[in-house]
């Protein structure tokens, strides 16, 4: 690998001690901590700094079993020294679960055409502490015919303006986003909402996540989600569901749409 | 149910933030934490408390998903309530999965005919973080047959004295036990190690699987378990997996032997 090789990074983590992705002063955070590994993987002097870039910034307390990265190696180790060695400098709630060199235009954000989020449920009255680190416990009894109708509104190029919230100042240039599937599967005894779209607003997917539970508990008809796309600007109950529930499952680099 | 109705509690616990099962001065434990919300839901006076009395007496570090517990109520409440508000006071980490009326001579640990552990490994090179917090990550290249080998030397009585470890004075009057079945079965992507035996001795399962695995590496011959119950005195390296993989998992109250 030469000198200036660039290096795709998959990994996963555990979110919950983690102020989320994005490098902030004073704060914990994945970045911060993959960053300062490379620092001294590579014995960078303390002023330097290599950006490492993540395909998704994921918020305070969310998990990630597929996140991708880059970064442009200031010095030549080969793929499996850098996953070795930063995984014996990260903490063992960061994996590197692979490393390799990359194309010079890869670009771990820009390049990505989807990405699949997924959220686990928890859908007994009573739940293990065992299973409940990595899932919102939301009890029984929740209609599942009508989450899932909820669900089905929500694929398609839409302004989902009602299911984002960012403060003042931070807002995208567009509310449209394009949802390739938005659906629930079941996986293990949880009941997962998985969905795949072209990119994400901030909260997204907990406030989907958030409405649709909301529907489940007969709070609102399933007919709702398709409101909402239709009149994002119209005032209405907000529901957002926690972030240990969810976790940024894969990024797609394939052709837009084909996940 | 009378006020001197005597309660059977089935209960799940993740143990990694607890000092084990049994109260201590001091210590933050299940039984400690139990007995403090039982003397809340049934409004004692300070000085009062209401022995609550666990099947398994697991150590630090170790979970539970089927421990069995029982105490005699100071007063009557029904089942549900009991259930609701125990889970109501106690943390998260702690579950009561039922609450039920039991027969007066019912006793969670004497009447126990048998009890199952369940010790999770994980098999992979690289382990998500999302998956090693109730299991010991002990890499790949493993031999699953010789490991299934030595599992099977276990079952059986015998006496289990090269698989204990006890404080000086904390002796047991015997060091035969009964093993009913001990073998690997997978679960998920886990490999499953479960033995079932009439009882265990401290740090048994930790101890055998700590063998099963410096066996599955070639650190020791599958026949060292054979040897190891034949002369248990003989000297030669001890092997304790960690806390965090090993989990009760069934207390049975059936005929004995027919777990």
């Amino acid at each position: 690998m030469g000198s200036t090789a660039r290096v795709r990074l998959d990994l996963a983590y555990d979110g919950t001690d983690f102020a989320g992705w994005q490098a902030q002063p004073d704060r914990d955070t994945v970045q911060g901590r993959i960053e300062a590994a490379v620092g001294r993987l590579y014995r960078q002097a303390p002023g330097q700094r290599t950006p490492v870039i993540g395909a998704g910034r994921t918020d305070a307390g969310v998990h990630a079993e597929g996140q991708v990265a880059h970064f442009d190696a200031p010095a030549a180790i080969p793929p499996a020294g850098i996953q070795a060695g930063l995984n014996a400098l990260l903490p063992d709630a960061i994996r590197i679960l692979a490393a390799a060199e990359a194309a010079p235009d890869f670009h771990a954000r820009f390049r990505a055409t989807g990405k699949t989020y997924r959220y686990h449920l928890l859908t007994e009255a009573v739940v293990s502490p065992l299973r409940s680190r990595y899932a919102w416990p939301v009890g029984d009894g929740l209609s599942r015919g009508a989450m899932e109708e909820g669900a089905a509104a929500l694929a398609g190029r839409h302004d989902f303006r009602a299911f984002f919230a960012a403060p003042p100042g931070e807002e995208p240039e567009t509310p449209v986003r394009n949802v390739f599937t938005a659906h629930f599967v079941e996986a293990g005894n949880e009941l997962v909402f998985e969905v795949t779209a072209e990119g994400f607003l901030r909260y997204m997917v907990r406030r989907m996540v958030g409405t649709l539970v909301a529907i489940g508990r007969g709070q609102l008809p399933p007919e709702r989600v398709a409101e909402m796309l239709r009149d994002p600007g119209a005032s209405g109950p907000r529901f957002r569901a926690p972030a240990a529930g969810l976790r940024l499952y894969r990024v797609h680099y394939g052709a837009p749409g084909r996940c």
